[in-house]
């Protein structure tokens, strides 16, 4: 038996509770301050407001102010906190922090360091670590297609754990698996975190074609939808993730596996980036779409206007040639330099005039 | 100008009237002999009834008894019957047939040997032309995600032209692109074409999610779905298709462009296939599923049964391991073996074990 600790009362990290609880392990869930009303749902009622299930019987919730006890004596933490709440959870668990340690987090991003390098969320955890500890534990971290409340139902979910030590990834993935939760192990973490967050940028650009059907002024007499047009940027997007895999030295198969066509798949059929994708697609530009969205995490936004900065000097460095990744630079384009939302199909997969 | 014939009056063969009116070429629209009432339409009233839309006005519509007339002067001519229709447009079209005629097939589709071998559906056309003709003529067929009713509304579609002639190929795309159809062209007919099929059989894959989650109950009291299981079997799908047209010598890039991921994500909105699955899913037998759907061409299902033959010969002759392609030979366990409809996650991508 394992004890776990997950730091993070939201969806994504309160699900992973189900199959932990399942496999028998010690299942600690604590709440950020943003989740004092959950683990106080969860205490009197042992329900997850949000997730809106009874928590599983082996899971104990604990507040934040009892970080120190629920950290005690625990072999896996898991960070369940959103890409906004890296540096607050690197800098939390760091005193806490012992030799062995293993950390996975569940949040997918990039971020741009000050001489615009992209860094991924486990090496920024890692950077807020104290010295002495940041390389005496390992930092993991989850991707692929995972939608929490129907892990938390036991619906059957694929996912891919990446940690670049292959035991520490082994004992993590051995750790979570499940009948129902299939856990792929891999050592390609940068790989693994790139994957996703380009995967992130691109199902806003699926959004966007919602938008732009209602722009048109929906389905017409016939009831033509755009569904054409969507499969034509989930395939470029899909084509472009395998570039940009292969330009960051990844694997490259993760573009039409779990972390790249799986997980754009699953992304594609709502939430807030096809929301955003959607008011851009419907005519907003990137200011009201926010306003409109307040409250709301805009991961894919980040990534965009990180790539934004970065593009020019990859294409000027000859990394990628000007006709690479049109539908990228469109949407940098479109989010950061207020563009009309199009779309430039007739340069999607290397340009129409080649054989 | 160019005059283009097109024989076969349903959804997609009449929705490529459109581009072509729109370049202002001269358009013949040959019903078949199921497709009287169609031209009876859209000679009376100049309106498709299946499409609910007017015929584009320089499309003039033919009864199948008129076709010698439509073929005068041809110089492209489309089939756009469906794979049962192949060996009657062979033998229909061969008397009208002169050199230098291109023949593009919107069907997708393979066709099985009596010696088991699988054949592309534009050489079994070829087979049914008299034997001095099918040399001096070029044969194409089309790929990728088209919705006929968005294709005739104008919307954006993105296609890809097949031909091993890349003359011909590239004189088809030019003659049928417009700013709302967007066509690339390849000289790799065989890898298109294998493409299309193999799409079509995982688009039952994703389909079959549907049914499962009917028969577990539907969504569970917190509303969980199984977009987490669609997700991996459309990623494990792509995965595949890679590696069987890596198999058959095909372009590997199809499996994550127009040809697989983004047909597969177009056609697993629904339609015929998906119904298929959908109904397998939910624990008909074969047999009965294809009752409760009489009267629909089930492509999907022919691929799945003649692979069924292929695999074990070619598994056997270690051209492939028994554990790869768990997704495809589970469709052959379902639909030919009658096995209970469960989906191998725990194969897929090499098996969980693997790093």
């Amino acid at each position: 038996m394992t004890t776990v600790t997950i730091v993070g009362a939201g969806l994504m990290g309160t699900a992973t509770a189900y199959p932990l609880s399942d496999n028998g392990h010690e299942v600690r869930l604590v709440g950020t301050h943003l989740d004092g009303d959950i683990i106080t749902s969860c205490r009197d009622k042992h329900y997850h407001p949000r997730l809106k299930r009874p928590l599983p019987p082996r899971v104990r919730p604990y507040y934040v102010e009892e970080l120190a006890e629920a950290m005690d004596g625990a072999d896996i933490i898991l960070s369940g906190v959103n890409s906004l709440g890296v540096h607050w959870i690197g800098k939390t668990l760091g005193p806490y922090l012992k030799p062995g340690h293993l950390v996975i987090a569940i949040t997918k991003g990039l971020e741009a360091t000050a001489n615009g390098d992209l860094m991924i969320l486990p090496d920024v955890l890692y950077s807020e670590l104290p010295v002495d500890i940041r390389d005496q534990v390992r930092l993991a971290a989850v991707g692929g297609p995972c939608i929490a409340g129907e892990l938390a139902g036991r619906r059957h979910s694929c996912v891919v754990f990446g940690c670049r030590d292959r035991d520490a990834v082994e004992k993590l993935a051995s750790t979570f698996r499940t009948a129902y939760y299939h856990v792929w192990a891999t050592t390609d973490l940068v790989g693994l975190e790139y994957g996703a967050a380009f995967k992130n940028a691109y199902t806003l650009g699926v959004g966007m074609v919602g938008g732009l059907l209602e722009k048109a002024g929906g389905p017409d007499e016939a009831g033509a939808q755009m569904h054409n047009a969507a499969a034509a940027v989930f395939a470029q997007a899909c084509t472009e993730i395998e570039r940009l895999l292969e330009i960051v030295g990844a694997t490259r198969t993760f573009a039409y596996g779990l972390p790249g066509a799986g997980d754009l798949y699953v992304t594609s059929t709502g939430g807030r980036t096809v929301r955003l994708g959607h008011l851009l697609g419907a005519g907003h530009r990137y200011a009201d779409a926010r306003q409109i969205l307040s409250g709301e995490t805009l991961e894919a936004a980040e990534i965009i206007r990180m790539m934004g900065v970065a593009l020019p000097g990859l294409t000027e460095r000859g990394i990628l040639s000007p006709d690479e990744l049109p539908l990228f630079r469109a949407l940098v384009d479109i989010l950061v330099h207020g563009h009309p939302a199009q779309l430039p199909f007739d340069r999607f997969f290397g340009g129409q005039g080649r054989v």
